[in-house]
This record gives C-alpha cells, structure tokens and sequence, in this order.
C-alpha cells in the first residue's frame, strides 16, 4: 500500500503527514534562499528574518518569549538536552520522571545512572497519570530535576503537569515536560503550566521531520546542546536549517489556529469507531482514561496479538501501530502497558490507532470494520 | 541582492546551493512518502529502503561499509560527537587537537577541558599545515584521541592526514578528523587515510541544511550521541530525517562523481582571479600554500579591512566572507590567520572568496574587477 490513495494512515502519533502550506513555505528556503543565516551579506537578509519571525510565531503559539525558543534538529534531541543538559558536574541531586516515558527520556537517564547521577522513577496510576500525591511522596530538597511529558505516547493521557511543575518548584527543583506529543494538538501555554523547559518535534504536528525546538524559560541554568558557532544564542550550534525552521512554524500556526477544530473532529471520529466496536461486541478495552489526546486510541483486544493485527490491518491498507515497543524478532509487552498494569491476556493484543487532522468519518469505519473482520476470521 | 539572478555567490565554504536533482530526490519524501522508517507496515517500505540505500551510496563514497555511517543533523553534531563521545568517565588521557581547528571542534574541546579532560593544541606554520614533527613531539602513550581537520575552512589548506592518524595510532590514540570542507570537494578514501572518526555536513557539497554523518570506523569505541530509540544502529536516536537524507546522498554522489572536472573547472577560476589581480598591481597576499581546497581563495589585502571589503562587494552583488570571525561588533583577525602568523597589516584585511561548481569565468572575472575598483575608489 506505499503511497496507495487507498491507504487509511493512523498512525499520527509515529508521525504526520507534512502540510502543504509547510512545505510550500520550506521550498524558497530549499532553492533560491540558501545563504548561511550567519553571513552578514544581504542574500542571507531575508533567510535571517525568515528565522527571527518563525521563532515569533512559535513563541506565541505557546505563550514564551521569542528567545526562549531554541531550535534542535527534534524530539530526542530536547529530551537528551534537558537531562543530560541540566547536570552540573558536582551536583549530585536526584532527577526525578516517571517510568512511561518516552525512550528517549528513559534512555537519557540511564545514562546518568550510569555516569553517576541518581534518578528515580515515578510509577503512573492503572487510569494512565503520573499523581501530585505520587511526586510529593518522592520529592526532596536533594532533587535538581523533574521530568514528566505532557501526553503519554501510546495512551494518550493529558498528564498534570503545571501541578507537578509547582510541586518540583517549591523543592527548588526544575521542571522539564517532553511535549511531543501534545504541542500543536492540545492547548500549551508555558507560563500557565509553569514549566522551565519543554521539548517538542515538528513531523508530530504536520511539519518536516529531523526539526523541533526547546522552550527554555529565561534564567534557566543549562548547559549548550551543541558548542561551535554561536548560533541558537550561543546554546545550541550549527548552520540553521531554515527551510524546516520556516515549516515548522508554519505548520505549528495552523494546527494551532484549528487546534479546538481539528480535537473536536477527532473526538467524534474516535466516538464513531468505539461505539461501532461497542455494538460488534468486541472483547477490547481502551488503555488510559481521560483527559486524552484527542485521536490516540489504544485498544487492547483479549487473545490477540498486536503484531498479528497489525500486519493485518497493513495488508487491509491501514497504518497503525503496536502498543508495544515491537521489533520484529521480539513482541512485548510495552513498559507503558506494564507501568500501567494492563492484564497480560490485554496487554499482548494492544495497538495503537493515532487519528490525525487529515482522517475522515469514512477512515474510522472502515478501520472499525476492519478490526471486526480480522478478529471474526481468526 | 536578494536571490537576485545578478548575484554572484562566491562562499561556497559557508554553504552551497541546493543540487536541483537533491531537491527532487527529497520531493517524494517531504510529501507522499511520510512513514516514520521505524514502523513495520508496508507504507514505510520505501522510506527504510531509500534510507538503506542511502548509506550505501555514501559509505561508496568514501570507500566504508554502510554499517559505518551515522546520519546525524551536521557537522557540528559529528564535531561535538567525536570530542565528547569518546570520553570515557575515568580515562583523564589528553586531546591533541589544532589551534585552527572550527569552533564547533575548538569550542567542544574547551568543554571537555573544563569537565577536567586534557585537550593539548598543535600550532600550523606559516604555510597553514600541521606537520608530522609536531604531532610527533607532543603525543605520547597519555593521549587518547587526535582531532585534525582535514581542509582548513578559512584558508583551504589539506593537512596530512594520513601520516597523522598513522601517528595516532602508533601511541594507540583514536583519530578523527573533521571533513566538513573536505567531502565532495576531494577524493576522501577512509580505508586510505586509516581514520576512525569523520564527520561531515550536506550543505557543504549542495545538499541539504540540517543533515550530516558521521564515519565510524567498526570497532572504534565512541558512546551513542543521542540516547532514545533504536535509529542509527541505537547510536544517534531520533526519527530519521528521510528526505534530507535522500538529498544528502544525491548530492554527494553527484559531486563525487563530477569531482575531477569541478576540481579542474576551479583551479582553472582561481588562476584567472589570481592572475587578474597580479596584473592590476594589487598588494595582497594568499594564505595558505599548496595543496588547498580547489577554489578556496583566502586573500589579505594590506591597509585594508575586510568588514569594509564584504560590504563593498555586498553592494556591488558579490557574496564573500571575512577572513575573520565576524559578528557585527566586532572587527578582529580570526584564530585560523593568528595561527599561521599573518602579518597584521595584511591580516586586517581579509576576505575568503569559496568558488563552488556553478561559478563562471564570467564570475571570477567579475569579482577581480570589483576588488580593483573598491581597493582604487579608497
């Protein structure tokens, strides 16, 4: 099905597809407007303001200042940033995150375990939150980090952030969020939430892959990603990549503009394939409870294998993915699904189904459908 | 000047216009073909196999293996890879690196010398190359990596390094070497050179901005750069940037194989530039002596100031750069010119003229004639 015009792609959470507008704004900065944004000549004017104002638009899609935003080549990047960024070599003090993070946090902190920074885990409820009660039986005056993502990435729950960030602050602590996940799908307003740092993604929200950006607030002490050039206001060095610089902020604006549209449509397409799932009296649950990112489903189906009824759907013309952390010489049981007690019978049969902007009412029926008929052919 | 089709563009040092067919490369991959390369269904079928093949074309080029490279977001990242990454915790061993090195390799050192690792500094002579008898006078069995570019990005100049990594490798230390300026513009043979680590920039050979790899010779002990998922053998996490990565190969291949007649094609502008401005009895001085980099013209013009210089030909739609590190406060001689011991007078007076494939007779021409008529209009 690559490329097929048949094809039914849920799969928003791995990544979107680029927004036209995105890339029409990227291809003048991939052809004509090449200078290097750090050359003083007039040809790289116009590539520096396109720059300076894409930093503008992202800052106030989520309430910063302009140069609170650094740009990072993605998701990873702001996560392995924050918690390797943040240590100060004599400073032992706990870092603290939850044990369904993304692996990008999860594996940053093991490597600070082992270079000798401790870090302790916070273990999410059965319904998919990581608690107030939950961090302030952890938290000390010894913790110098928190670290908890806004939205989990298999099962979608809206975790409560600017409740944990006022906790981690009265500990004297800072407050990273991996917002992956959640910018450009639900409402961030840094000051609001409290935050110091925050990593995002722009292939998660429509704009070009290898791209995201930092929010670090003002007066937060950490350390350059990157040394070199002084790009990035000394924080974060290398050429800019100003074609995806420029999508990104693109991108970002529209989903942000049709941001209650767009979670509205969602959440009826996500109704129509639970309440068709429903009346077929299918044996599944849904992982995680609200509030959730509108369009991330994660349904366990009892007796099944994720993987089996993932290639199924793929033979069908649907993209989904597994709950799991699924290789293809090893199926396991995701360390979300476990962090979250999913009873094992459950837990093997879970995917993913993640709803984007460009899903009809059409695409939930048929992939509801088409999960009715695997299950029924078995 | 803007995009104006009267510019002449004469930096390719700092970066290179897009390859038309590097652009069309990446089309497919900006637009239909979005799959995230981690998941197993069909429709990311095309985007793992364009990567794969990718990194095949690429370790073709440099005669590696493709398990040896690393797609990273630029040179920088490889820079600030190789300093860091190698580092193990307990092991206090020095860095040998050069005093006119890029700052994302300088800047990383000075890093890692605060962290309490050792970094020692070889000095260029006056002819802009560090020599085997320096190398050989400062490293002992105490040293544990050397870091020598391979093309000056100032002055041009190919350094010998070939015989410095066999030096390295005598007293059992690692060696790296930057390429940035070097790849796709000279015949780079790893196997040749005995290296262990090169890293390396698209933009710089007519690829795309914000994509890059790394050369990891297979057993070379280097920690992961970015920690997370399972991209890039579980070395450097992150969604792999596909497009980008289609483009960095289509360029580089492209420019590998035009690499005799693009070479010839420059040296040929070169002369017509130098021999213009000995017959208009200009004083100046080159920097740097033979072998350089076809088309790097590092030019140092007595009593002059190179900032003047870059804007005069700025206006006269002439894009240079300064010879000098160069932010809008600051006029002062760059750390490439202070090592090779230019004389001040001449050393003020700057400009880096970086000829790539798409420059004419015509161009040369052209900038000869407009150096003449600012140096005259004085």
């Amino acid at each position: 099905m690559e490329g097929s015009k048949n094809m039914i792609y849920a799969d928003n959470a791995a990544t979107t597809r680029l927004d036209e507008d995105a890339f029409e704004s990227m291809k003048p900065f991939l052809l004509e407007e090449y200078g290097n944004a750090s050359e003083p000549y007039s040809f790289s004017y116009k590539v520096k303001k396109a720059i300076k104002s894409s930093r503008e638009i992202i800052a106030s899609c989520i309430n910063a200042s302009p140069e609170e935003i650094y740009f990072t080549s993605g998701g990873t990047e702001g996560d392995n940033w924050a918690i390797k960024g943040t240590i100060a070599p004599n400073d032992h003090r706990k870092v603290i995150t939850s044990a369904f993070e993304h692996h990008a946090i999860l594996n940053s902190c093991a490597y600070i375990e082992k270079m000798g920074y401790p870090v302790q885990y916070l273990y999410p409820n059965e319904a998919g939150f990581i608690t107030v009660e939950s961090l302030e039986k952890c938290i000390d005056k010894d913790t110098r980090l928190v670290s908890v993502m806004l939205v989990n990435n298999e099962i979608g729950t809206i975790q409560p952030v600017k409740e944990l960030a006022s906790i981690a602050h009265k500990n004297g602590a800072l407050f990273h969020t991996d917002a992956v996940q959640a910018l450009g799908h639900i409402e961030i307003d840094v000051k609001d939430l409290g935050i110091d740092l925050l990593s995002s993604s722009a292939h998660k929200y429509n704009g070009p892959k290898g791209i995201g950006f930092m929010y670090i607030r003002k007066g937060t002490k950490i350390f350059p990603y990157a040394n070199g050039g002084e790009q990035e206001f000394g924080m974060r060095a290398g050429t800019e990549n100003a074609a995806s610089i420029v999508g990104m902020a693109v991108a970002l604006e529209k989903n942000c503009k049709y941001l209650i549209q767009n979670q509205a449509k969602l959440k009826r397409l996500e109704s129509t394939l639970l309440n068709m799932l429903d009346s077929f009296g299918i044996d599944y649950r849904r992982n995680g409870t609200a509030p959730q990112n509108p369009g991330n489903i994660n349904l366990s189906f009892r007796g099944f294998e994720g993987e089996m009824l993932l290639h199924r759907l793929d033979l069908k013309g649907i993209c989904v993915s597994t709950g799991s952390a699924c290789d293809s010489k090893n199926t396991q049981i995701s360390h979300v699904l476990k962090a979250i007690n999913v009873p094992e019978e459950y837990a093997l049969g879970t995917i993913r189904i993640s709803l984007g902007k460009d899903n009809t009412d059409q695409d939930v029926i048929d992939i509801a459908n088409a999960i009715k008929s695997i299950l029924q052919d078995r």
